[in-house]
This record gives C-alpha cells, structure tokens and sequence, in this order.
C-alpha cells in the first residue's frame, strides 16, 4: 500500500455567520471573520488516495486523471467565487477549513480514478492553518 | 547604505470590475475575477526601507516601530476586508496588485520611523504573482 | 472525527549537553552542537487537535483560544530564551527537536480549549527537521 | 514513541516507458513523460523513524548518522543520475514517484542506526505531487 | 512605475559538457553534471515587467496574455525535454541557469503584450540557486 | 552582465545589548532580544555576483569555488556560533540583521573566484525579515 498526495489551489471569498445568532453574537463568536462583505484566502486542496502500485504503470494512480477528477469535482466549483452566496455546500454550513475539507471529500468520494480509494483531504486556509478530514 | 525589508499578511476579498464597461467587456477582460460576488487571497505585503546603519543601535529603522507603522496603516485597514467595498483607496482605482502596491506606498510614505526612507513596496497576490512599486 | 492544526513560531537558543559525559564524550556525539555558548533555530511548532465538527460554529476548535493556549502554554515560555539556562523543562532533558515536542505536549494537554483532544505536536528545529509526538 | 524527520535532496533524470507497449500506447499514457530524452527533477526524500528517545543522548535517531545512512544509500545513488539508465532500481521498475519511494525504503530498510526503525519514506516529485510508503 | 512579476514552473533534463574538452576537462570543471546521461530540476521562471498602471484596466499587463506568453515562448518549449538535446538555444551554448535565463529573455523579448516592457527574467534551478538577467 | 544568486544557511545565536546603555535602557530599546542568556535563528545567507557569461563554461562564477568560499568565509565561522561571544566582527557592533549583512560583505569583498565581483548581500534572520547591502 502507498500513498500518493497531489496538491491544487484555489482562491475564493467566504465569512463566518450563523443565522441563528444575533450580530452581536457572531462577531464574539467569528471576530473579524464575521464581516459580511466577506474576506478571502488562496486555499490549498491536497488530495491522498492510497492504493497498490501498479507494475504496468509504476502508478498508485493515473496522475492526469486524478488532476482532472480535483479540477472538476473542487477547484471549478469553488475557485474565484463567494463560497457562502455561490457555492450550494455551504448554504447550511459554515465554510470554515474544517467545513470545506469534508466538502471536497464528499465531492471526490467515489469518483478516484482506477483502484486507488480517497484516504485523506486536506485544506490549508493559509500556510499556518490546515484541516484533514478522512471521510468518517 | 542598507535595505531592511519586513513581511506581513493580510487576507482580503476582491474582484474587478470596470464601471465604465458593459458585463460583456468586463468579463472578456477581467474573466473569472469579474465575479461581483467577490474572491479572495492572502495577501504578502513587503516594506523595505534605505537607510544607514545607527552604529549606536545597529538598526537602520526600529523593527518594532515598523511594524506598528504597517500594521496601523495597513493591514488594519486591509485584513479581513472586502477592498472593493470597504476600503476607500479602490473607490476608484480598481484594487489589482499593482494597485494594491501604490495604496499601501501612499499609506506609509512619509510615516517611517526614525532617519530610514520607505525604497519599496511589494505586494504578493498568490506565491507566482507580485508587484513592487518605488513611489514614483 | 476531522483534524485541525495551527502552526506558530518561536526563536530559541540552545546547546547539547550530557553533564555526565566529558567534554570529549559530549563533542564526539554532539559535535558542533556541544559548543556551550549555544546556537539558535528558528522553531515551527505544529500542534493538530482533532474531533467533531461543532455543527453550531463549524469549527472543531475554537481557532482564537487555541492560538491563545498555544501562545501562552509554549511560545511566550520559549520564545527569545536560551533553552538550556531558562527554561525548567530542560533542566534535566536535553532540548533535542524531539524532548522539545514532547515538552511542548505536556504543557499543552489537558489545555485544549472546548471538546477536541490534542492529538499531535509537531516541532520543527529547521525546515528539513522535525519530530511529531502523539502524547504515549 | 516519537518520530523523527530528516530532509535530503536530489536531482536526477527520467522518463516514463513501458517496454510491452508501442509508442503510442506509453505516449497516451504518460504523456509528456513518454519523451525518451529524458526531463527531471529536484527530488525531496523525507525519511521518518520511530522510536523512543534515549535519555541519555535525547535522541530517538543519531542525527549524523542518519543524515549519513541517508547520503550513502539513495542520495549517493540517484542523485545527479538518470534514474532510467543508471539506478539498477528501476531496471524494470518504471520510476514513478510511487516506485522511488518503495525503492528508497528498500535501500534504508536495516539499516537505520541504533534502536529507531524506519517508518515512512516520503518522496517529492515536485511541491505539488508526493508519494509516502511505508514498508508493506 | 511599476514592476510586475509572474512565476511559472517546467521540469526538465541536462547536462554540462563542453565538446571542446576532454572527458577529463569536463569532469573536472562541471563535476557530477558532466554525466551526460543528464539529470534534471524543477526550474522556476520568473518574468518581471515594468510600465505603467493603466487606469481603465489597473494593470501594467494583461495577466492573462502575460501567462500564455510566458507559457508559449518558454514553457512549452522548455517542459519535459531535455535542453542539450531538444532545445536549438543550447546546440552551442551550455544550459547552466545563467544561459537558460539569458535563453528565456530572447524569447520572450518584444512580445510582451501591450505598452509593458520586459524589465527582468529570473531563472531559479534548485531554490538555493538562480540567474537574474535585464538583457544588456 | 548578468547576475547569480547562491543560498547558505546557518545557525546562531545571538542578543541585542549596548555596552553603553543601562539594562533598562537596553529592555526599551531591543525588547526580548535583550535577554542576555541569548536566543537564536536559522539564518540564510544569500550572496549575489554580477559579472558576464563566460562562453567556454557557460557560467557567471564557478558555482563549486562559490559554495566553497561562502562556506569558509562565512558560514563555518558564524554557523552553530554564539555571534556575540564567539565572532569578532561582533565585539563592537551590535549583531542585528543589518550588521550581519555587513560582516558577511566584508568577510567575501576580494575572495570572489574569476571574474565576477560581489553584488550583494542579503541575510535572513527570520522568512520575514531580512537586509541587503551593496557594499557602500
């Protein structure tokens, strides 16, 4: 078994507001990220499956077909948009890290080209400030 | 004479537009950054100041004191906001990188700490994409 | 269960040293490192929380009080301190990368703000050095 | 139990090819990697080690003597190489990302000095692409 | 005025030979890269350009022209080969960082899109090691 | 004329302290690098030579004699040292990042192989903070 991470980005607006709160609430909760104009990041989505390698290929995965499968499924869908007013996985929840990592693993479960399986998503909202999410 | 130059970061909103422009023209040109919903990124600001070297301190600008200046005239200003909408330098001026830069060089000019001149502002959109304005 | 982890930085001084040993024995396993008038890093310290989504916030871990309990639980003991000489964590244990992160992990646990557990620290001593602590 | 990472670095040559296939069945699959000139790359190997920390030396691994261990049994070997034409690794093994990382394990399996056992190889290809084995 | 800078990355294989040298006067001079079986890096291409902001656009250039430039004078041509023996740029002259930079910087000279013009062309081999050429 | 840049890093400790002044005068001025048990930085010193392409080797500088002279001119003597009790060029000047860009200068002026003079300077004490000096 081996792992085989491939990294893309995407750069996209979002804030942090819960409906049930009051302003005063949200902005003790979020603190600046509370901001209704919105803020953005250029996030990082890396992607890890896990698998044999193939001795046909010397592949763990089809590099391209990954690569397509990450731009299809997560990078068209969130890059350059306002992740709470454009993008439906977050009409209900926060698109904190944490929120946007089990997003894109929900959007690439099943679609792992060949016999490799999805076994991690990662989302950095900046250099210092990452979450992991291996779909359970 | 030495340079000394400090980092910070700030994370803002953006997108282009051209009032003056159709929808039409302003996506031919502008392309997905003309989404009025707005994007974002982390931004990089850099300062760098000339001077010599004060022998009694060995500094050419107080590191402290530089970074009080740009944190109180810009990345309080910019971090956590929507430029389009909230910061009064785009207005006007579209708030490209090359824009970004001239801002934050009008915003420091003249308030450096002790005897060091402001020599140049670089303002990092993503990690391949940067301006440097010399104030002139 | 989803992973959150929040990197800070710390500069430190420090030296190897077996009061046990003689200054040949220390100099042939410390090498350059032996040296008791120290030298210094540059330290990255990585610390991983993991737990549930809070369905309310979206967050795993409230991001503020972390940095706070990170801030104030390691970096303000460690940060400008000569490891050896001021700081009682190694008063017996050599402030190698890896008793640093296990250092770090003591005075962090039982600390994590809300309902997520620590579940790594991680302490960079140079980018191309590192030791991960799992806390057993 | 801690682990502890070392970083090395290598430059080397390679292409992708499957000698069962035609031409054009490897340029379908491989692409631009097909080019039996050769392109290449800045390789990072990450080695991990697992152990618990002598109290003695505070130490899980003797640092030299892993960065040596490391030097003279796959940075010696490939760097500076083609990968293809010169590492007997990959004689029939096509060296992918995946198959540089199970032959790097290989060569350091055993061999990591005093009580720590390796635990995972880590290989970069580029920033953005990565392979981690780790031994079965 | 300002300056502004694009990155882009390719990978590709060399070597350092000079053919009117002996064997030995190749190793001597270029040591590990007179390998003529090549090796290869992950090469950074940093094109700067200076002019003036456009106040109908914000910009110095069209980033979009400036990276399909960038990406069809060099990219293309540079990515997966192997420069001594697929790239005319190095029939004669030795593909070290200081001739790819040079090489890069007649290609993209005079197709700068729009009123900019190339200021400066940086070529990073490793990211410990880069050429800067202006033209002149 | 064309420019090549080279990378080294080191390690040192180091604190802010003038001789001059009182402790208290010394704790407004330098903050926590007043703190005289020191504290330390994993420096990169990166130095830049202008000169012409020669067209027999295609370099600037011979890249092995110029790691070879930052290494003994600079790095072995300031590397896992503490500047101020240790290096001399620190017994009067404060070893602030400015100063040590100045040492550095100095200890290459005239050592440079071949043809190529020195160009710059620049020293890192931190990836946010670093000085470039042009010798004058």
């Amino acid at each position: 078994m081996i792992l085989l991470t491939r990294k893309a980005e995407f750069s996209a607006a979002h804030y942090y507001w819960n409906e049930a709160w009051s302003a005063e609430e949200n902005a003790r909760v979020f603190g600046k990220c509370a901001n209704r104009n919105g803020h953005g990041h250029n996030y990082t989505l890396e992607v890890t499956v896990a698998g044999d390698v193939d001795p046909v290929t010397g592949f763990v995965v089809d590099l391209k077909q990954l690569k397509d499968v990450m731009e299809r499924e997560v990078v068209s869908v969130f890059d350059h948009r306002h992740l709470n007013l454009e993008v439906p996985d977050f009409k209900t929840a926060i698109p904190t890290t944490e929120n946007i990592a089990v997003a894109a693993w929900k959007r690439l479960e099943g679609k792992i080209p060949g016999k490799a399986r999805l076994h991690r998503v990662r989302v950095y909202e900046m250099p210092d400030l990452f979450a992991d999410y291996f779909g359970g």
